[in-house]
């Protein structure tokens, strides 16, 4: 770890561009006449102050980073953003505490959408503008992250997605710079189309901005208190769902639409597994409703697809208790928290492609057992599997629910109740949004819980955001022997 | 799969045995003017008329069995003796529903340990001493299978457990038959040491033997509606403590303490990994009882061991109902279920060694990371871990989880609350006992569990009894092609 200089260089940029984005809730409070703008003005000075401080100290180092440098960077750069996003919550005209404005920032950017805000309906703009903007960028961060880190760190399996992986779609990669302005294009243009959708479906312009920007991070922050049901009118709820499963798919994945190959899309093994498996929950659900939960729902397809996409993707949003459906409900959304999206999209949890591959190796796995004396070869995506990928992938799982458990025995202990306890572990660190039961669950929020709870948690949401191991790293004797 | 004979000899052999100890009840309700002894005279001579049957029919078949036929033949034979083994519940005085009964018979045998009985302090002794038998046989059954059976197969990670496990103590392996008649002895032994103490510290004696054969087994049934606290008395919650730790330790190695090489004993990884998680465990949660729970305990730490004893080890004795104890005890005791014991025990769930290998495989995988270009070995018990068997060690946590997922969600169907759901299904597949939650706690019971429900479980306690894998296979198509 000799040379800082490199890690701080690109922490001074982000911090910097973090700075920037301020000016938005500043003059969005200024234009509302809010006094809160000055909370963002001061916030904005002293993150400038320090990020420009920080590019202006690193110059003229050494720009390469060792795998070391990469890992310990990637982590430090999330924490250092919480920190310094998290000030407008505590320099507001109505501040947070230190632990909630942390738990919000945090869950923000790590496009979770568990909040300890209320009187969201009749909060200012600017900070609710500051909510949806640190989820977008969250969104784009973990994108960035997935392409360009954790193949190159092989964390859980990721390698599979490294500089190869659009080969079996039949495209040649194009060069590294296109491909980050085509992955940003796709970003900020969808985003662009959900809030002009969101807008003509009747939502007001500023929410409608806010909204499409929680959609495509698959975020989940909505400027009020009851979630996107305050603003399912005129059936904005099929555009949310429509919108989160395009966030949830690998954003990669439009540069090839844009070019005119849209059947390689669906050609993809993650995409097409992603989309029948949504099929199937919702045609479950659907039924469900239809069957056996007798809510009296007006469009139970409608009620069904908006929540296992909104849950499936970690996006979050609460439209209806599904608690309320009937017994299967509450097990059945806990189960899909730890699923996810695809790799390269803004989704969190385990992953589908993670899935498919340890499903291929227990296919193999179950042919060596039967017939040992035979050689056996696993496929995935068209390509051979290695056996270190799959390792990796079985391994991140395994971790993944280590965690999980370590998770919900802590939250435990601040005295939660059960349910509270092991669904706000899995919304943690799935990144999801919204828990289980009475306290925590789509109609209640995070407020009520012990502050001790809470930095649990936001541990929780950094740790699942950056993939587990990118931050265990961090915490073993081997990596800090030089 | 085109001789059956061989699986039809072994299995009309075990049917025999079976039905030859049904004479133990038999004659105890003759002793006690009880008119149930009917029921075991009838039932004894239906499998003992079908067992030899078999035995006669399949006379000089071969006696080689396939791969293949040895997965069919550890699968069916459980469910076959399940099916006889029912029989007493069916043909009682009191007779049970053909669910009930099968779902007894199955806990029995799997030594699961759930009821659905009640009223067991005034029950017929036969009856009683039916279930301990069950779970006595079931226990010295899943040795054998973990010892023959399942290390040949390679389920799981078993085949670290094959001929050569011993060698790390330094001792070479006795020829096969010595071996068994060695395992034998020291399960009958320890059982009649256990009855001994139990009957010196004040049990009766019908009530030391049952006791001691559920407690050898890791199986749980106790002779009382509020199981073991009834006969807590004197101390033998202590004693139960020792002998629940004695069985979860593998089998073999009281043959290398018999042979005067105790140090061997806790020189082997998984005996010694096992012992110190249990006294952290403890110390945790005497801890726990003294300061936080309030429960005026008056031996916190014979509770907290008697406890954390019964459900790591898959007992599930009750003794006390743990979730008065504050709100971690029941997220606490609901991870314990999934651990188990050793390798060659009588316990159930994930094992010790699983966890062992899975943390060495990732702690190799953090030091590839960290230094991608270096040759990394792992090592387990002293000798080299080969990748297929940590390969196969993921595959199981992970297929173990999935399998339990599925249980949990479809016990969730048939209308049960979360908390029962998802601590019904962990039970169930780690063959524990009780559960959590007011209807399957501690201080409850499954009788009013709905009939679906109740299937599940069964299907639930034999997948998890015989290592997932085992059964798993037999749904692959490959698994029947020729």
């Amino acid at each position: 770890m000799a040379d800082l200089r490199p890690v701080l260089l690109i922490i001074g940029a982000l911090v910097t561009l973090l700075g920037l984005f301020m000016v938005a809730p500043l003059l969005v409070d200024l234009a509302h006449d809010n006094d809160s703008w000055r909370g963002f003005a001061i916030s904005m000075v002293i993150t400038l102050f320090i990020g420009i401080l920080l590019l202006v100290g690193t110059r003229g180092g050494p720009v390469r980073l060792s795998t070391r440098g990469a890992f310990f960077l990637t982590t430090f750069s999330w924490l250092v953003l919480c920190l310094f996003a998290a000030l407008p919550f505590l320099l507001n005209e109505a501040p947070l505490t230190l632990t909630n404005a942390i738990f919000e920032s945090m869950s923000g950017l790590t496009t979770t959408g568990s909040t300890v805000m209320t009187g969201l309906d009749e909060a200012d703009h600017g900070i609710l503008l500051w909510r949806a903007i640190l989820q977008w960028i969250g969104g784009i961060g973990i994108i960035v992250t997935a392409l360009a880190v954790l193949p190159m760190l092989k964390v859980g399996g990721m390698q599979l997605f490294g500089a190869e992986w659009f080969e079996p779609m039949g495209k040649i990669l194009p060069r590294a710079q296109s491909f980050a302005i085509g992955i940003g294009v796709a970003y900020v243009g969808l985003t662009a189309l959900c809030a002009f959708v969101y807008w003509s479906l009747g939502i007001e312009t500023f929410d409608a901005i806010c909204l499409a920007m929680t959609t495509l991070s698959t975020g989940g922050f909505a400027n009020s208190d009851i979630s996107f049901a305050a603003f399912s009118h005129g059936g904005a709820d099929i555009a949310a769902s429509i919108f989160m499963v395009l966030a949830a798919l690998p954003f990669a994945a439009y540069i090839l639409a844009v070019r005119g190959d849209l059947g390689a899309l669906f050609k993809n093994v993650q995409i097409r597994g992603f989309l029948i498996l949504l099929l199937i929950l919702i045609a479950i659900m659907t039924f469900y409703i239809i069957s056996v939960a007798h809510v009296g729902a007006a469009h139970p397809i409608r009620l069904a697809t908006f929540n296992v996409v909104s849950i499936i993707t970690g996006t979050g949003f609460g439209f209806g208790d599904f608690q309320q459906w009937g017994p299967m409900a509450a097990p059945f959304f806990f189960i899909l928290m730890f699923v996810g999206g695809c790799a390269g999209s803004t989704t969190c949890a385990i992953k589908i492609f993670r899935f498919q591959v340890a499903y291929e190796g227990l296919r193999s796995y179950v042919r060596r057992m039967i017939y040992p004396h035979e050689v056996d070869t696993m496929i995935y995506n068209g390509r051979i599997l290695p056996d270190s990928a799959l390792y990796s992938v079985l391994g991140f799982i395994f971790v993944f629910f280590a965690c999980y458990a370590v998770l919900a025995i802590g939250l435990s202990l601040t005295g939660l109740d059960m349910v509270t306890s092991i669904s706000s572990a899995a919304t943690a660190i799935s990144n999801v949004g919204p828990g289980l039961g009475s306290v925590v669950g789509p109609s209640g929020n995070f407020s009520s819980l012990p502050d001790p709870a809470k930095w649990m948690l936001v541990v929780g949401m950094i740790v699942g955001r950056l993939e587990i191991f990118t931050v265990l790293v961090l915490f073993t004797p081997r990596f800090w022997m030089s």
